[in-house]
């Protein structure tokens, strides 16, 4: 067993001493490349230190590349530890990795080696631009709120080992309802039939047949719109990612929901946007803050990214009359709408509200729509309809920054929605959604507290929990003492504020049941319960 | 016949009136979707107008969205004719689309309606970025270039109507040799063995079997990298807008080859960095002017691009010397250089010369890889190989623009690397490769006028001919004559003026020659040679 002695007299940290000990460990061979560390709680118990110390210690070697830290994983010895900067070079065959563990370092045989006169590479640091950085922080801030709750791992500590996590916290579909037989057929049909469009360079806009599909798929929503109207991305994201570089220039904002996807905020930081989050009142976006945010930006305002059927995170459905209300002010500031209808291709909406892009006329309203939860996340594909003076750019940008799509996995798709498979799988993943919504939603009336508000839940697989406590930080801390709680009783949720871009208004959790049966929903909810009734019923 | 008449009183200029003449055909259904318009030489001589003046019409049209026009295809009108700015909003069911050609429109039964109470809708040319903009203008030059040759038209006028033309222009691997049974058995193997980790979200860094593999093809090439060192990419375009996007700020610039690849130039134009062109002399990149332009620039300097094997467009070499040179000034200022090895997979190169990434210790190589042109191109598979420092937060961007790639391609990709079949399939196309190119040495050498030089041709698939001429203007006045010789002969070939970022230094042809069999490449250069000789001979 690996147990790193700590010197408490001495003036160094014990964080500090505590990573050392670790290097030490993988330059001597005593950790290998592939063992798991100890989790936080047993190492802060062997050694004798705060769970805190033990974490920075881990961060610290996590940030020099030397440990891996997976989300739902211990953390482990990476294969090539790096080597570290103060080692000095040695030699070109080692510029890209280290020598294996224990030959080089400055506690290794190569110590003595002579430092070569070449100058020390370049750090990244130094290189990075500004928005690349603001991107990969919002990136990084996503990532540690990620790691909190360790959703798959095996219990840490005493309570519960025996019994698997339940994991509201991934937003990822249920692989168990993946199509994957039917998929593949189509896959080898689309190669069979037509190996040159598959296999070439195809249209930068995507695949002919594909646009055709995804533009009847719009009429049926309600949006008029022929082949023309559609470019297929490689996934919601980088559609949302090539409108933002469309409209960035200097000065230039995109006004959000707040709170809304954070990966969406990533995309906006990286072309270089100031995010302005405009709060949410009981019906969704506020229209007066709305306003009053586009009338002081003026020329700035570059666009307007709202997300209104089942928002991720809240789950929560704008309705008609406040789409009405939001087009009509985005349309006399002259603001295009970035509309994000992830969850249309689920079609839990019926005719009650229509996308934003079928209404107004006055208004240039950007579609992206996604075939990654209806279909699955591996086929990377989505899509922005619009009118062809728009796509023609978008279009053009896309050639620019990635010349085109797969058109294999394009192809497939187009064959898999062509062979009749897709409206079954719909139909199939649809049932299944409705039926778990409605299991989340008897199962938090019977087991949340009074105190744990579950917000609307009219459709798609994503509830809101608002919790008792004050903004901004106090919020943090109630969701981070939650998210403890919820390790203790093996149930994993998302912390409401990392979605926030404005402050938090009070603490929240996001809950996904996407993932999960109706037993495991039940079972969820009973834990979540006891979680919160241990963590904040002294309080309120 | 639509013959359209043009009042040469008017003082409406000739080319705005033949477009409103299309365009009133269009609305009156003269001219219905799908129709192809007359070539611009036929148009010019029914008309009675210069060619010069129908391709203005024409632009003007296809920037208006009226008619497509497929480079190597006539323009066609185009199946949903954008509504005209000046005919006002016909309600919210034809916001996307238009009402169909003759039913609106100022001349259509619809012109009497009333103007709805909405404002017109946003023009996307009111709110595109800089850099957007900027990225934009770069690809339709490229677009507009690629347009005159008409490669796989039917030949347009008299000349030779009665043969196929032979295609140096387009740049696509040659169908004939895709592995298309090979890959498709190793897609559905992939689907088969693992599906999960084909078809969920995965790393964003890219699916590990394939890093795997990629990794071990640049050990290969002398670059020393472990799977960590690999991030995957949707091709080499996409990796090098993700480093240009890492790297870019405010005043930053891109320093490249000239010529070079017009996609980078796009790429960095889409990042908003500035492009310094460095001049070459006979070896390749000039090192005094790359050296005295690093000088000027100091920090702004965000990186230098180099395609050291086979460039794209000159087929040129850098030797091992050059490229030492160019990493020791590189090093001294402390740059990135941001290295296109797009050749590399077609082993052409043996030990001769290596990659700048597996040389220097002291500069930051920073190398981008494809299976484009060695697999086939509708797999969008690239990567970025670098230090761990670098692909740490190259993943992190690439996550946060567009999550992670298509699990499935990279699945397939890596199963079809593991079963044998790429290494058979490259050993075939690199022997068909070096067989093209010994034929078109050899008859260049039948064939080509002595005033035409043909570059070095060592490797690779692209020839540069240099043409005798000024620089500048003078060198595209002399590409275009030849176009249209060589359009006349029934050959295509890319005009080099388009692959400069600064002055051509004098004009010149990119011949590819991936696509085309020895009896092929022998054939089109005997037409290539008559079309010089017939646009040039009198000159010199």
């Amino acid at each position: 067993m690996f147990l790193p002695r700590l010197d408490r007299s001495a003036r160094e940290p014990l964080a500090r001493q505590l990573a050392d000990r670790i290097l030490e460990g993988i330059e001597t061979g005593a950790l290998s490349a592939g063992d798991a560390l100890p989790s936080t709680r047993r190492m802060a118990d062997w050694v004798g230190v705060s769970r805190f110390t033990v974490e920075r210690a881990y961060d610290e070697l996590w940030a020099q590349g030397y440990v891996e830290a997976r989300s739902g994983s211990y953390t482990r010895v990476r294969a090539r530890p790096p080597r570290r900067a103060r080692a000095g070079g040695s030699g070109p065959e080692s510029r890209l990795t280290a020598a294996p563990a224990g030959k080089a370092g400055p506690l290794g045989p190569a110590a003595a080696r002579p430092e070569p006169a070449v100058p020390p590479p370049l750090r990244p640091g130094d290189r990075i631009g500004p928005a690349a950085a603001a991107a990969i922080a919002q990136r990084e801030r996503m990532r540690s709120a990620a790691r909190a709750p360790a959703p798959a791992a095996p219990l840490d500590g005493p309570a519960r080992p025996d019994r698997a996590v339940i994991d509201f916290y991934s937003f990822q579909p249920d692989r168990r309802l993946f199509p994957s037989e039917a998929f593949k057929r189509a896959a080898s049909e689309a190669l069979r039939s037509d190996p040159g469009s598959a296999l070439t360079y195809g249209s930068p806009a995507g695949h002919p047949a594909l646009r055709e599909r995804i533009a009847k798929r719009m009429r049926e929503h309600g949006i008029d719109a022929g082949p023309d109207n559609v470019l297929v991305t490689e996934g919601a994201l980088h559609a949302v990612d090539l409108v933002s570089r469309l409209l960035a220039g200097p000065g230039r904002s995109a006004l959000c929901e707040d709170p809304t996807y954070p990966g969406a905020l990533a995309a906006f930081e990286a072309s270089g946007l100031r995010i302005l989050p405009v709060p949410d009142d009981p019906e969704g976006m506020d229209p007066a803050v709305l306003r009053s945010t586009l009338d002081r930006e003026g020329r700035n305002a570059a666009l307007v990214y709202l997300m209104p059927s089942f928002r991720n995170p809240t789950g929560r459905l704008t309705g008609q009359r406040r789409r009405e209300e939001i087009l009509a002010v985005c349309s006399e500031s002259g603001v295009p709408i970035l509309e994000d209808g992830f969850e249309e291709e689920l079609g839990f909406l019926g005719n009650a509200v229509r996308p934003l892009a079928s209404m107004d006329p006055g208004t240039t309203v950007l579609y992206v729509g996604t075939l990654s939860k209806s279909l699955f996340p591996g086929i990377r594909l989505g899509w922005i309809a619009a009118s062809e003076e728009w796509i023609r750019p978008l279009t053009a940008l896309r050639a620019a920054t990635s010349l085109g799509g797969n058109m294999m996995a394009q192809a497939a798709a187009a064959a898999f929605w062509d062979s009749g498979a897709y409206a079954t799988h719909l139909r199939r993943v649809s049932r299944a959604f409705s039926r778990r919504l409605r299991a989340a939603r008897e199962a938090a009336a019977r087991h949340l507290p009074p105190f744990a508000e579950l917000g609307e839940a009219r459709g798609g697989y994503l509830l809101w929990v608002r919790l008792p406590g004050g903004p901004g930080p106090e919020a943090a801390k109630v969701e981070s003492e939650v998210m403890e709680a919820c390790r203790r009783e093996g149930v994993a949720a998302a912390p409401g504020s990392p979605f926030h871009a404005g402050t938090s208004p009070g603490p929240a959790l996001r809950l996904c049941i996407a993932g999960l049966e109706e037993s495991e929903i039940e079972e969820g909810f009973r834990r979540l319960g006891a979680a919160l009734k241990y963590a904040l019923l002294e309080k309120y």
